[in-house]
This record gives structure tokens, sequence and C-alpha cells, in this order.
């Protein structure tokens, strides 16, 4: 799979609200975009951070997978979002290469858009994402 | 601050000769440089992925911040980097804003670029470094 470039990092907050004003105030950070993905449990807000994005994720109940990682690591870094022409494609070279899909289909992430999970045992404790933006 | 993009996505790992052929093989990611850091105790690789860059990071020993790191949360991300005209003025920017600086002057990084880092506490839990490259 030939990624393009990071389409986001993933950051888990426990208040949506004071960590908008944070990468506002710190970074320089626009509001992109804020939406519930109800599938996802988490409420997300995209941040322009100049020519990059930080997504920060904001878990809609405890028994969410955002929910558990704050549950257990606190807030922080959660996973890295590669942008790719084709998520279907990029699955199946995943697949090839050995990855373990926690998606092995493409599901509707943020701005509608084609998203698919790659379990963190398989990029050194990182949970990777791929987006479409083909 | 205005942040001009993410420079970078620091990863912890426990090997760097297979975390730099996992991120080949599954994200096509091309090394660009690979460095010991004695004074931040890391042997670091860049890799570039697509546009973009993720640099992993191999401790030195177990008493250096990526070793306590490793020990205390294993493998995965460790910081996001972003790139900044002028490392100086944005440590200013970052102090006024209220930041709690890990690294109240610059000092060197990877490729000899200044660098300097700010607390995790100030930014949601994410240690955070801004890069010169003005």
């Amino acid at each position: 799979m030939e990624a393009r470039a990071i389409h986001h990092v993933g950051v888990a907050v426990d208040d949506l609200d004071a960590a908008v004003a944070t990468y506002e105030r710190l970074f320089g950070g626009r509001l992109e975009h804020r939406e519930r993905v109800e599938e996802q449990g988490v409420e997300a807000a995209s941040m322009r951070i100049g020519d990059s994005r930080v997504e920060l994720l904001a878990a809609l109940g405890e028994d969410t997978p955002v929910g558990r990682f704050l549950a257990k690591r606190g807030p922080g870094m959660h996973h890295v979002a590669y942008a790719v022409d084709d998520v279907e494609a990029a699955l199946t070279s995943l697949a090839a290469a050995g990855a373990e899909l926690i998606d092995p289909r493409p599901r509707r992430g943020m701005f509608g858009l084609e998203v698919a999970f790659v379990h963190p045992e398989s990029a050194h404790g990182v949970l990777s994402e791929v987006v479409s933006v083909g």
C-alpha cells in the first residue's frame, strides 16, 4: 500500500469544547467540522493545524472504544490515519502484507469518507486508519 | 502560534529494524534518515509516508525518556511535532498561551533542526513538539 500522506492524528479527550479551545489557542488550529458518529460512539471535532489535521475525539459513553481507551490510558494520542486513493484496495494490500484488519471492509467515517482500521498489534502499538480521499 | 503543518508523528518502538520494515511493508514508507541522538537517549528512524513523516524511536537504555515510556505504556504513539517558522517565537507564544514548556529554549533534534517540547498536560495528554523549518 502506498499511503499519500497522514490524513489526521486522532486524539482522545475528556472535554471536547476545552480541547478545541486548546488547539485553537496553542497551535492556531481552526475547527473545520464537528460531528457525532453514533456507530463509532464518538463526538469528533476536526481541527485544521496549518496544512494538517488533528481529530479530537470525545466518547459518547463509557462502553465505547474511545470511552474504554480513556478509562484505561487517559486522554492522549489515539490513532494515525493515512490518506489513500481507495480503501478497498488498501485493505487487500494490507491483508496481503500480513496486517490484522479491524475492519475487513470499508465503513463510513467523518465527512462521510470511507475508512477502515488496522489493529495496533500490526503496527508496533499504533492503531492505524486508512481514509479514502480518491 | 500558527503551526504550518504536522512535521511528524513520533512512535516509540522496541525494535527499530523491525519497525522500519513494518512501515515499509504496510504503508509504503521510505527510510529517509537514521540517527542516534545521544542527548535524547534515542535512535531514531525518519520514515516518509507519502508527503508525511513518521519518526520511529528506540530507546538507547531503560533510563531514558523513551525507555521509561516503553516500560510504562509499551510501544505506540509518543508525540506529535508541528512545523513552525521559528521555534524561539513559537515558545514565546506558547508560554503566553499558558502552555507548560519542557524546553524553555530550543535544542537540537533530528536533521540538526531546532526543536522544543511542550508538556502533555498542556495539550490534553499529547506530548507536543515544535520543529523549526524556517
